[in-house]
């Protein structure tokens, strides 16, 4: 029997025992973010799957795992023997997991799920789907902490100054600014449930989760006091002192539901459905006046800071160094060091780790050689490591957490000579980015109105990608950063205006199945262009720095101004990076950039 | 005093005795659309303001109008002096009227609107909005009946057969696909608002209602029988006789609402929130389970059936004709005959009557020269009729209603020497037109991903224009139909996937105020493209027919495969076109569509 499903068998048994009809459990920790502590991957553990999007339902007949496209392929490897099937709202015509529980669940039926790890949204829509057929639902299950033994513990190290050289504001103007918005918007209390919200507030950051320098924690803003609600041991004391003048005060984490549901009912809280758990909705005393919106800090914190801007601009610059450094080293050692997915991993994570003030990668390393490739978040393990051979396409996504700034860039190169095939489907996505990146448009786009742009080329030749075009990033937080996005779907996200100030990737994809995949990301900073009779008018600058591989561009697909884009792009990077180089680096970035 | 401001006195003489501190009123009639009778044309009556879209709120202190960004110049120039203050959402910051109503009604106040020309959407929001504070709202309020001694009858002609040969499909198998739509959603009965669709689902038309051939009328779609309410007298005895064997019932307009409230509770009725009224929704049964969508023929009329299709490239030949036959006479005549905004549209309406199965105008004709190009939605009238000059640019936005399908075309043209601002403009805006008619596209995009296509031109070069690209459009029923739509705004409609057989107009424009419009429009219909391993691909072919005028175009701002759609379009409208022309009509077509 398979490890997983000894795992769900025991499951199964602990429902009965319960009698627990249908059990649910989401891949996110209390604050349903992307980004979590091992100690709350359980999904990983129980099915093997390892994307960062998953529900799990499971009743005694039925065990499905519900993701997002971009990991069907992968969650069809790991799902293998698991027990779990992939579901696949849209595609196979199946519906997404709360449409599914309410179509399959019987009257009389009893749901569990840990009600910390799923969102008021969600829990909502569970609620009403099953409204009038006699169904409980248990919110404080949690069967899985009785099973796994070798649980990951939370990690006990300390969260750290973010200094004003970095950040750039002050956490008392930053704190001013939030209250402000509280003001205006008339709510008395503010409830912070997205971590990265708070070390932006906040000027700290931590080191409890992978790839994000965060501190857990949750916080409420009052218009005094803020409670900050986190584990004190990791709270430095010259920090803590600091925060004791602003009037910050540190509460056990755990208290962070009986602390809110102590709150006067008379009053207004503004909380974040998408991010606040069922559990601590639930806490918010009856009769309380709540307002449900994005955070004020998710907003404010999207429209980085010239000293943010600035230092991002010194980032790249060492970003950039280590990947030419990186790109280097492949084409001098190709053919005679063996290279595989997971040693170039290792290397290019050593190439940045020489840079100063670097933290850690900021996502799991895409080191993806052909095949591979198509799977667009697919992440080398022990398992699936290829070698890299003689010929193929190989697509690197990765990015770096620097004090000064966050990084997120994917370059695709050719070994050996690539196929005519090759070459368009490069040709084109890099038609895309350039034109993403080129764009003007009026204040007031959103993000779903731009997405096209990027798509265009591929779409005349009847190709396309099955994510986003992109995302917001963060300031030496996460990599993923609302609430800016460029994508088709009009949600909250792509329904954001673009606003100067708003940096944000540019990742136009094609992915061959079976063949390889190709994708060029460059993050692009939203900036004020001219305002016209007809309004403001927007534009980019692309601020990541890397050459883009020559060998692959079939330069007959190009227009006269996509060309001069990237000569002036080859010679921006050469310029700015060339200054940190070896006068053997010089030459090959020389090389690398020369115009076409 | 102005009349209008005499009216609004009256009506506030009669707010004050019935104890009515807001009094709502709504440019709209019972099937709540944008074609309406001139019996319910009441906000033109009062306010002297024309434009298609209008909302008034009146109180003791405060008369406001709200309509949308395309109608502010014009309804300035129509509301001076009539007591009422244009309110414009978003541009002044100012609250769309329900808000501004929430804002500004007090505790206790008393609402009043006539419920049958408000939809329950609006009805349910300024309920919500309302809440709580002691507010009563009247919806059978109809103050107006009072004073308008000059209202316009109902009109008396009748309705007539619409043949297959036009339509394309017998209606007793476009009530079969309906039913079968109702079964698939567990819908008992079907409630049909909206004229146009019982006008498509029966093969009628009718002549009740300026530029749209519809016989008022509602309908209740049964799993047996359908109940038409309309003027029994306006139904020819053969077809009453035809929906005899079709159980279609027919029952007295007046008694809808009463039908309704007799349905069994126990079943579902389809309804679409949008276009029902208030005072129809409060009259189905309690308990009565409600699916608010919408509507089943307005999904099913948007993809043109075959014969319709063919139907609709022969009305473009005779739509096309007429054009071509106006600028001829415009241009021969220049100089010697005098011509104003009003003689031109006439004539151009005398020329498409000249063409077989011609119904009227599809809408009001915008003849629209210089400074009054720059109203989007102008409609000359006796007091701002205009003379055309010399020089200067005319915009002419017109359509016929034809027995075998409905045109909507803009053209505009240039007298004398064009100056370089309005050549750039205009090529700027037939990139655009190009843009959006060249372009390829999955299946499943929406309106909103493709509007951007169509702007980007212009917003390159710092212009844009304040209304969507592209609307729907009926077959021998209204110029603008849904469910699709081309805007940037993901409402409903845009939100709608783009399919085969869409008929839609593709119109992006510049206007500059004081100076002049240019907009070019075409309709396009969406078609199957390709099939690759990225899925289905669609495109668009433009099929409405008449030359381009090549005097504003400056060539330096195409790109060659622009250049190449151009001159591929004017040899087919040549093709086309010349067969119906005579020899000398040829020869100035032929000068019209050389290739550039």
């Amino acid at each position: 029997m398979h490890h997983s499903e000894e795992k769900l068998a025991s499951i199964r048994t602990s429902m009965k025992a319960n009698a627990i009809d249908a059990f649910l459990i989401s891949h996110t920790d209390p604050h349903l973010g992307e980004n979590i502590p091992e100690h709350s991957r359980v999904i990983a553990w129980l099915t093997g799957f390892t994307g960062s999007v998953a529900t799990l339902v499971v009743t005694d007949s039925f065990a499905g795992l519900w993701t997002d496209s971009r990991y069907y392929v992968q969650a069809n490897n790991q799902l293998f023997a698991s027990g779990f099937v992939l579901m696949k709202p849209g595609v196979s015509d199946k519906k997404d997991f709360i449409e599914w529980l309410v179509g399959n669940i019987k009257p009389g039926n009893r749901i569990a799920l840990d009600g910390s790890t799923f969102s008021i949204s969600h829990f909502k829509k569970i609620e009403k789907g099953t409204e009038g057929k006699g169904i409980s639902i248990d919110i404080e299950s949690n069967l899985i902490s009785d099973f796994w033994s070798d649980r990951p513990p939370v990690s006990g190290s300390p969260a750290f100054d973010h200094p004003l050289a970095f950040c750039g504001k002050e956490r008392a103007a930053k704190i001013s600014e939030v209250r402000a918005e509280m003001k205006r918007l008339n709510v008395n209390y503010h409830l912070l449930t997205s971590v990265d919200d708070i070390m932006w507030l906040l000027n700290i950051r931590g080191n409890d989760v992978k790839y994000s320098p965060l501190l857990i924690s949750f916080a409420i803003i009052g218009e005094e006091q803020i409670l900050l609600f986190a584990d004190e041991n990791k709270i430095p004391l010259k920090i803590a002192m600091e925060f004791d003048k602003l009037d910050i005060v540190i509460l056990p984490y755990e208290e962070t539901a009986g602390m809110l549901s102590t709150l006067s009912a008379g009053s207004t809280i503004l909380i974040t459905p998408g991010t606040t758990s069922a559990a601590l909705y639930n806490s918010i005393p009856a009769g309380m006046k709540i307002t449900e919106e994005i955070s004020i800090p998710t907003r404010l914190k999207a429209i980085k800071n010239k000293v943010e801007i600035e230092n991002i601009g010194k980032v790249m610059v060492k970003d950039g160094v280590a990947l030419t450094k990186f790109f280097i080293w492949i084409e001098q050692n190709s053919g005679s060091v063996l290279m595989s997915e997971l040693s170039l991993t290792e290397k290019l994570n050593f190439l940045r780790s020489e840079q100063e003030n670097y933290l850690g990668p900021s996502f799991s390393t895409i080191t993806a050689y052909n095949e591979h490739g198509a799977l667009p978040h697919y992440s080398a393990t022990i398992d699936t490591d290829s070698f890299i051979g003689e010929d193929g396409i190989l697509l690197i996504d990765s990015g770096g957490q620097y004090l000064d700034g966050t990084t997120d860039i994917t370059r695709t190169i050719s070994f050996g000579i690539p196929t005519a095939q090759q070459k368009k489907d490069f040709t084109l996505v890099l038609k895309g980015t350039i034109s993403l990146a080129s764009a003007k448009f009026p204040a007031g786009t959103r993000g779903y109105q731009l997405d096209i742009i990027a798509r265009k080329a591929l779409w005349e030749q009847g190709l396309n990608y099955g994510h986003g075009t992109g995302h917001g990033v963060g300031f030496c937080l996460n990599v993923h950063e609302g609430p800016q996005s460029i994508s088709p779907g009009a949600d909250t996200d792509s329904k954001t205006f673009i606003e100067p100030g708003m940096l944000i990737s540019d990742e136009p994809a094609v992915y061959r199945e079976g063949e390889y995949g190709i994708r060029i990301e460059n993050l692009i900073l939203c900036y004020e262009d001219e305002e016209t009779e007809f309004g403001r008018f927007l534009k980019f600058d692309t601020i990541s720095l890397c050459y883009i591989d020559k060998s692959l561009i079939d330069i007959s697909l190009l227009e006269q101004k996509e060309v001069e884009w990237l000569n002036s792009y080859h010679t921006e990077v050469y310029e700015k990076l060339s200054p940190h180089l070896t006068s053997d680096e010089k030459k090959w970035l020389k090389d690398k950039t020369t115009v076409l």
